[in-house]
């Protein structure tokens, strides 16, 4: 009979060798194609050919050295892996997974705690409630989010469910019946066109049913919701019998960063008690640095507020961060206690149990990669690399409004460059932008992805890689501009 | 400036460091308390005092070498953190953080990838789908689980989320229009008092309210739903004009272990069209074992199966592994697609896109550390263990069975066995029951936790894992004999 486990010695020989292929991966990184040429079924067929490790769909009998899953790793993995950590990776937001938070994660692995009650790991509850607090404070939320406030923070998987949890504890505040009862029907949530899609779903979750969404009409001219029109389309509600509950401010939005305004948008969510959400997953970091804390003006109006760790924080996958003004309102909203889950300090009151401020019962201890960054890094090192982020984006930008055919297709907030082709009348040529896009990342040498705008092609460029420096924007810079010449040399596309 | 990541060599170095710790962690783990002598804001207060790391609340300005981190770490977080990998925990269910599974997830946060979309990366996705038949395979699910069967298998973070998921694919079958107009209110989901409060929060979050859970009677004598019963309650619901949604038949109740009869249950549900979950979070392992596999009799007539490979498969959190006989049904219920996700591969239908799977949209290569798990141990490996923990559990059930003042609470499953001191007349005596779980718990040997059984205290010993072995086991039982006799010689305590 094999070894339950590896002892202690195999694990160290082990866990330095795979340390050392981890180091070896990073450190390769950009030698490899950023997208991997490789088809649906390519990877499922190279596990599960003879030989390979599930041959014809099995899993092994016998137990292997360990050290061999590397080979397998290498052969089919790697080859068949988008790599979201190569320093030309500027696709989506980035997916930050710093080589400091991994060694703060293993702690977290080797505690392996189960983070449900205060009472399943003291340790686990508190650390993440006083380095929220640590945030809110150098985010410059105020103290009404932190606990000693009367608010707090809780990381959650993603920014869907802090979404989803908000919109839940926005159901429980405006009828408390809902627990019992329910939804009824009426009640309305407030998005505009460019929130992210997360939303839809939270309200489809939620048994809200996707007429409950109304996406309300932008300032003219931007992408950035109306405070004006929210207010309209609120009171049409309201007089129609239906209930506001939720509105979710976006700070940064995927498409192209818009953002809306949180100031404005506070007086009209509040005149109708409804829950306002401040979803900020990939924007709200640049909060830590004074400069860039205008994204977030207005925070201190909302009811929640959420920004990603493991976007442009550099902290690895699954890091959310999600704040409240009001501690009581999530395990208002989710709590539920069976015997088994019983306990002192639970009924003491005097302590926080986050399976109350989420969907799933248990958690992890994702308290120590966050840490783990702060403490390698301080926030002036975070500050620093922002920094370093925003002006690479800056240049970016720069080099865009300079060139001929090509122009931003929305002004670029912080990292975040939206551009596109245009034709010799300076109207956007789709064609174009999308033969470009589609050039760079089958060339391998970056990623890219798009958005559509007012019904138009837009390539996405998100600065924000921890292993992206300014060379690899302006890398992608001259790249693009030879893939827009050749595509245009060659050019028999068909004109929009 | 500092540099934004620990440098190839520097992660070298440190990763090594950080192994060790975990190596020595481990090995140190039985000198160890498995719970924590502290008090609710003890740890917080630690934290946050001067000379901390964390200052009156405040994040570090300055970076400071990761070495360090170790300090606060032993100092502060180990003192305070509930030892579940402790070798006598056998409290709540085991939640085994294999350092096997620790090495793979360092390989999932090496290769930090986002499998939202198979396009973002197709080995995260593919290998999920490929491991995931293949355990399909080996629990004896049948081939209607896997993608080459029609259905198909899903890693989420916990059995919450895939009870969740299961309820909202089976609100969209049963009424299309849900994703459009929501729940009406006449939806009802049948469960027992056993059932785990993870359903009457997926009630609750669906917006289907408290009233829709409908908690079916016990075949008499036992905690098991009573086919006939469910019958019964469904008919009268839908007479009443009410729509029988999802039955949950649980396999291992949380409390007791108790085994809900799948095949009996199926032709109900199915009668009404009902969907029929089985939660088999922690004894649903068992399958893999041809002499066990009874436990799971008549799975292959639901529509979906769950069970957590963070509980007893050895698989560090999260892993919980889902099946659904269609494999169309999730995405059905939960896709929402935005412009900027849009890629040819998803559009292709080639492709299995994993967002459309579960609620949150981002999502770690979690296939990875599974991987390692059975790649290390093999299907023998694991079918070992297994097996060596219900041997450890049966010897215990016998030695309770043999010793007078204290009764099995419940039919002994797999390996979790409930037991309950009794005074000279025969029935329970909660005081004392209470008090040998206190004592226990408190004298840092071992951690037990409890339930309550018809009205009655009952204390649970979960036996599995990964470092427990049958002598801990018979350790934990001289302990509890030795508390129970020290309970009884000393005892003022008030007799129920």
């Amino acid at each position: 009979m094999p070894e339950p486990d590896l002892t202690t010695e195999e694990f160290r020989r082990l866990g330095h060798a795979y340390v050392d292929w981890v180091a070896d991966h990073r450190a390769g990184l950009p030698g490899l194609p950023v997208v991997p040429p490789v088809g649906p079924g390519e990877v499922a067929t190279a596990l599960s050919q003879p030989g390979a490790a599930f041959p014809d769909g099995r899993l092994p009998e016998a137990p292997q050295p360990l050290d061999t899953l590397l080979d397998a790793v290498d052969r089919v993995v790697v080859p068949g892996s988008t790599l979201w950590q190569h320093p030309a990776f500027f696709g989506y937001f980035p997916a930050n997974s710093s080589l400091t938070s991994l060694l703060g994660d293993l702690l977290s692995g080797a505690l392996g705690a189960q983070g449900m009650l205060w009472s399943t790991s003291p340790a686990a509850t508190e650390a993440e409630q006083v380095l929220l607090d640590g945030f809110a404070r150098a985010l410059g939320l105020g103290e009404a989010f932190t606990f000693s406030g009367g608010g707090g923070g809780v990381i959650q998987d993603s920014a869907s469910s802090a979404a989803l949890v908000a919109l839940l504890a926005a159901l429980h505040r405006v009828r408390p019946g809902w627990r019992e009862t329910g939804v009824d029907g009426r009640e309305r949530v407030y998005v505009t066109a460019e929130t992210h899609s997360s939303l839809a779903k939270a309200v489809r979750v939620a048994g809200l049913g996707a007429r409950a969404l109304r996406v309300v009409d932008p300032v003219p001219g931007t992408q950035a919701m109306s405070a004006a029109a929210l207010a309209g389309a609120m009171a049409a509600d309201v007089a129609a019998g239906l209930a506001p509950v939720l509105v979710c401010a976006t700070v940064g939005t995927t498409g192209t960063g818009a953002v809306d305004p949180v100031r404005d948008i506070a007086p009209v969510a509040a005149a109708h008690g409804a829950w306002l959400h401040v979803d900020a997953a990939w924007a709200g970091v640049a909060g830590l640095c004074p400069e860039l804390r205008h994204v977030i003006d207005g925070v201190g109006l909302a009811d929640s507020f959420c920004t990603d760790a493991h976007k442009w924080l550099f902290t690895a996958f699954d890091a959310s961060l999600l704040w409240v003004r009001d501690a009581a309102a999530l395990p208002a909203a989710l709590s539920v206690t069976p015997e088994y889950l019983r306990n002192a300090a639970s009924e003491s009151g005097a302590v926080v149990d986050y399976r109350d401020w989420q969907v799933p019962l248990g958690r992890r201890f994702r308290a120590l990669k966050l840490w783990a960054v702060v403490h390698a890094l301080g926030l002036e090192g975070l500050r620093a690399h922002l920094r370093g982020h925003v002006a690479a984006a800056v240049a970016l930008a720069g080099r865009v409004r300079a060139e001929p055919g090509v122009v931003l297709a929305a002004p670029p907030t912080l990292g975040l460059v939206c551009l596109r082709y245009v034709g010799a009348d300076g109207g956007p040529d789709d064609a174009v932008t999308r033969a470009v896009l589609e050039r760079v990342n089958s060339s391998g040498a970056a990623f890219v992805t798009h958005t559509v705008l007012d019904g138009r092609y837009v390539i996405r460029v998100a600065v924000g890689g921890v292993a992206t420096e300014a060379t690899h924007v302006e890398a992608l810079w001259e790249r693009l501009c030879a893939e827009a010449g050749t595509v245009r040399a060659t050019s028999t596309l068909p004109r929009p």
